[in-house]
């Protein structure tokens, strides 16, 4: 279906809390005909985001939305811990007594909330909580036998801008002629998509084998030998809650290699007193994990310089470049062909470890 | 409750994936009335298991075992994956229709069987899916403020003793006269201890958040400034499938101090065609992943060396000791004093890395 989507925010667009809804707004080829954020009612999209290329109008209310026919409501907040606040139950009900479609992000799940369940049967309406994780397996190893090339984007730390990166890379791959497929491993990335699993919510021991199934299906997706598969990261391997689905992801996405995903302006890891390390810290760690099961390098670094001027932008990338003698670049201020035609040069299969 | 438990192992009491079975002979201080398995019938649990300090007598079916009159049957095995193979429903069922309790630590949980859950009321019966997990928070940091020193297993590979030797260590350090808690962290340990949680059954997000939970908890058990928590390792940091419950241990925990564990005859990640590290990248990989959130470094190795006889066992601590300058021993073929004093000395609190 094409959507015509509602973006849910209140209290939240302009800030990190609304990614999701940004994420939909940026890349999402289904439409965003408005935003709910009564902080910033009367405004456009691009009064408070700048940077995004769609805009549409905000207002204060559901109801108020409702005269641009949407078809859906998004919820575009990611609270930590990813419960729905309370306050925000009665708008949700408005939609579905509506018969908008709800799009969830959330870590709870609101088809099983009885209440939301029942309006969304009587009002012949769906609840998509784009987090239900799958029954995945076991990591198996079949992801090692793809035969398109698999590039992760791995995170100096979470909300960094590591989906952003995967959405640019695929766009400039095809760009470039060749096939490639984004994989979505996060809530907004499978609202973007249309498809995918939130790694972060499957089961512990589960979790590299769902990153692996990712991957198989996009290698089925893209149907091409020597195609390329750009995997959104998600955390960060010092974060100290979120490393583990980093792990899960860098271990059960088999990857041929990665690419180092870097907020300049973040200097400690997020809602931590940890210093993040520096680049070439940071690569050590990922290449010294990866080395242990199957080689891969980091072939460049894609820059947020978010918040800075672009003579200031261009320092910030000139300094990381060289530090390590890598592509850097930021692919939404400089665009990422760039960058791509650099890179793609490093990315080839790399085979399983098994010397002894 | 003090259990009279029936361990059910059928055709797999012998081998690894009795692991649990194994476990709980070993340590519990419950009771095990008899062991089920129709392939060693009529032997006696240390015909087939030696190194086991406790015996009982293996029968043929859950029926032939009614006559040791246990309260509880323990599930015995560890299938991969953890789902429950269709063929033993039957046996499971006559435990619960002869009022048995059933202790369950397989990924499928019991009550959730509508079948199952319907005969143990009727029986007036219990299950105790030991992998239930909690509704963890994610990861807080509040693990940072532990006042007792926390020393967590970290593993080459999964399956090769760290929940052996963290109960080992415990037992040495009670015995030493420090105060001292097991902190179990899989689904043998929790029936050993009868608390801890499952982790590598909750949600990735909030792996690194329940492990913290679990020294959060050990700390109140022992309500003692300066006591020591052993917390029982799993998988291992380059297993593909099992790495990310790991590293949830590894920074969810906290740890001041690590005891690295190995079963010498291990030399390929378990089912993978993937070369283990030896012991100093080992040592590196999880003392450099430490380093970036909160340092600990490896006070020692315990090695596992089933299989071996004395000379080989004794030749095989020497060269880990020349390898890496560190104590190392096998903490149930020697005992665990002469290890747990030697790195008694090294175990002190560290501070989280707050410098940039």
């Amino acid at each position: 279906m094409t959507r015509r989507y509602v973006v849910f925010a209140p209290g939240a667009f302009g800030g990190r809390e609304a990614k999701t809804a940004h994420g939909v707004i940026g890349y999402s080829s289904d439409t965003v005909v408005a935003v709910v954020d009564p902080q910033h009612a009367g405004k456009r999209v691009r009064d408070v985001v700048p940077y995004l290329d769609s805009d549409a109008p905000i207002v204060a209310t559901v109801r108020e939305s409702l005269r641009f026919k949407p078809t859906s409501l998004l919820i575009g907040i990611a609270p930590p811990g990813g419960a729905l606040p309370p306050a925000y139950r009665a708008e949700i009900i408005v939609a579905l007594e509506s018969g908008l479609e709800i799009v969830n992000g959330l870590h709870s799940f609101l088809n099983d909330d009885p209440e939301m369940r029942a309006l969304a049967d009587t009002h012949d309406s769906r609840i998509w909580d784009l987090r239900t994780p799958p029954a995945a397996p076991l990591f198996s190893g079949a992801a090692y036998d793809v035969t398109s090339r698999i590039v992760l984007m791995v995170g100096s730390d979470c909300a960094v801008g590591k989906m952003t990166a995967a959405l640019e890379l695929t766009r400039a791959a095809q760009a470039a002629g060749t096939a490639a497929e984004f994989i979505p491993t996060g809530q907004t990335g499978i609202a973007i998509a249309g498809w995918g699993t939130s790694v972060d919510r499957v089961i512990a021991d589960f979790a590299s084998g769902a990153s692996e199934q990712l991957v198989l299906e996009g290698d089925r997706r893209i149907n091409a030998r020597g195609g390329i598969l750009f995997v959104e990261g998600q955390g960060g391997i010092v974060h100290p809650g979120y490393a583990p689905v980093t792990l899960a992801l860098l271990y059960g996405c088999a990857p041929d290699a990665l690419v180092l995903v870097h907020l300049v302006t973040r200097t400690k890891v997020d809602g931590y007193d940890i210093p993040l390390p520096g680049y070439r810290a940071l690569i050590r760690t990922y290449e010294g994990l990866c080395a242990n099961v199957k080689p891969a390098r980091v072939a460049g670094i894609a820059l947020n310089t978010h918040g800075l001027d672009d003579a200031a932008a261009r320092a910030a990338i000139a300094e990381a470049r060289a530090q390590t003698g890598l592509p850097c670049d930021d692919l939404v201020r400089f665009g990422p062909d760039a960058f791509y035609a650099a890179i793609a040069p490093q990315i080839g299969k790399t085979p399983v470890r098994t010397d002894g």
